[in-house]
């Protein structure tokens, strides 16, 4: 299964996953989980918002046990992102069949379109616009680099932009959603243990700073005569890294854009995106607001107008105490009777991640829970991400214990 | 003539220029200039690497009188740098003929491509081919934003890349040369003159920095495990303020290029360039040792790999003096006999420049002198860049009085 995923989406220049939303590779990705859908004689139906669901058991019947994650990727990404929970979904799935289990409730495994957000730069908007917490009017406000805009995108695709919206039917009818995913930091190697259980998401999100001068010629314009927003912009770079120290958070500048961005060209425009995580919302307002008064105290002494926009933003997530509890249970039973998911430890950690995901999304709607699979490097969102394949494989158990639990008993 | 140019290669979103070599937009100035040139009955051809000439008199019978400029542009460039010199060059040769002249000397103007580099990162191709200070297989090494090789480019063109190389013939036909351009600064609005003449253009040269971290989730990886090149590039882009404050002299980081660009994700790789000129090549060898010290120093503290490539550099030009002195001459003579191209100063100041031109690449080769047009605004390479219809018609007054003098006696 992991094979025939491989390829799709793939840069040969550098080994990294470029899978955007309604591209020809997240088409190919798409097919790949119908037809991974099909080979299990699921029934694969493509909601309003361009979510995939692959259907055991009768979708309206309620109460159902879904699981799954998204197939996209950030620009140059790894392969576990995303793609090993749904890879997951399905081989838990293959296992609970071997085990010979019956199902008591409707089971789905679900493919969230777009949740890294890296063509329209606002992540989880399958599952936003599901939950309604992205209106099909800001959606449509969307536009990648090169001013296509998401309905565009969509229509380009074979989808019907005009049909994008909330669905508190579809939701209705889950019981609990649990989605499996690469560990994005080292917590799990660093404790010896093969998987994790999420207790919540740092609160994040995005704000673009547009750092406005005057462009003009980098050999003939006198210093004192300049009005160059980079310098400004490199000012705030720095104070990022600052203001996230002082507070114990995480603040980065990843992403780029310049005006006119020529060689012997002083920069008409700096724009600079501000991605900032922390473990409560306190820290994050000190950390929001210390950068961006930072960076007009510079702007003004430079000369640039400098405008500050907040891009999405994502309050602090505690995932459903009752599922989480459900799981922590499900997963130590499991450990007693010697599958062995957990390490030295013994009992299953509990940990809390400053990434954001689906799951955090719907948690507002349903019970949702996460589980993470040990990822040695702690890197992600690049080539170096990873998972050991025994690792993934213990991934694979925890999450047909717990899918045999939830839905076979 | 400049109603029929305006048009071309210009961006409805920014108002500017984005003429670059080899493009359709350089495609149609390459047909404007040839229009331009058959309506005045010239002889037209474009050497082997691409610069189009239009004689006036037999281009083999030596001693030629050459003048023109280039017609490509910087990202979201302006009108004048560049067209100014060569729509003022053939509003001379009609001045000219209305004054009813007889040419002793074969006259030509010329239109060198790719003068900005905006689109393979070195300026001055055409120029530097011809003059042999840049090889075939430099040339050849060449790459656009997409990886599309110089020779790729001009084939795609329609051009021969087999054919480019030094053109030595071409340039023993050649006496003297000419360019008018816009001012790119405001010593001539200071001094209350309409055109001035060029002494020196100073050393510069760009250089490539790629400050090479680790890609890595931007979420969810701490401070203490980064290796994030942004932060260094920041410092770097100041230390660049600094070290020029400190020589008198002038540095720019005004391209970027990130990967992967992500919101959510620290680079992997900064490239930042580096633009630095001074008047003389001790302030430089300065400001360009001062910065990559600087970055070096804070690469290592960061776990950065910083890899420092100078990409282009040029020596300190001193046009012509004789030619120099004979365009004072000249002008002073007009100026006296009340053509009024001169301010209150009386006579035509002489200014150095720190921008690059093709008349400084060929002056090691053949006499040459520049005209300067006044700039109120002292802007360049943006749309704000502008001359004044007087001081644009000052300039062809003075321009066809010097190839009158040259050409004629």
């Amino acid at each position: 299964m992991w094979r025939s995923l491989r390829p799709l989406g793939r840069s040969a220049a550098s080994g990294g996953y470029r899978r955007y939303a309604w591209t020809d590779a997240d088409a190919d990705c798409r097919l790949w989980f119908r037809m991974q859908a099909e080979a299990r004689r699921l029934d694969v139906e493509t909601d309003r918002n361009g979510n995939q669901w692959a259907w055991l058991g009768d979708p309206t019947a309620g109460d159902a046990v879904v699981t799954g994650s998204h197939l996209d990727s950030v620009p140059d990404g790894g392969a576990f992102d995303g793609p090993l929970g749904v890879v997951s979904s399905f081989a838990a799935l293959d296992e609970l069949r071997a085990r010979g289990v019956s199902f008591k409730r409707p089971l789905a495994i679900v493919n969230f379109g777009d949740e890294e957000g890296a063509r329209f730069g606002l992540a989880c908007v399958g599952s936003r616009l599901t939950a309604g917490r992205l209106t099909k009017e800001q959606a449509y406000e969307l536009r990648d680099a090169d001013g296509i805009s998401l309905p565009q995108a969509m229509e380009a695709a074979g989808y019907d932009p005009d049909a994008i919206g909330p669905d508190p039917e579809r939701l209705a009818r889950i019981g609990a959603f649990v989605e499996l995913h690469v560990e994005q930091g080292r917590a799990l190697d660093l404790s010896g243990d093969a998987i994790g259980i999420a207790s919540s998401i740092w609160p994040h999100g995005r704000w673009r700073y547009d750092f406005a001068g005057e462009a003009n010629h980098a050999g003939t314009t006198r210093l004192v005569d300049r009005r160059d927003p980079m310098l400004t912009y490199a000012e705030t770079v720095l104070a990022a890294r600052r203001e996230a120290e002082l507070a114990g958070a995480v603040a980065t500048f990843g992403k780029i854009a310049v005006e006119p961005n020529g060689v012997n060209a002083i920069p008409s425009l700096v724009r600079g995106w501000l991605d900032a995580r922390a473990a409560d919302q306190d820290a994050l307002d000190a950390v929001v607001a210390g950068v961006e008064t930072a960076a007009r105290d510079y702007a003004d002494r430079h000369g640039i107008d400098l405008t500050v926009v907040r891009e999405s933003f994502t309050p602090v997530v505690d995932f459903s105490h009752a599922l989480r509890d459900e799981l922590s249970r499900i997963l130590g039973d499991a450990a007693a009777s010697a599958t062995g998911t957990t390490g030295p430890s013994g009992k299953v950690p509990v940990l809390g991640t400053g990434a954001g995901h689906d799951a955090g999304i719907l948690s507002e709607s349903i019970p949702t829970a996460m589980l993470f699979v040990r990822n040695p490097t702690g890197v992600s969102h690049s080539p170096a991400e990873f998972a050991a394949e025994d690792d993934c494989l213990a991934g694979v158990r925890a999450l047909a214990d717990v899918l045999e639990e939830l839905a076979c008993r």
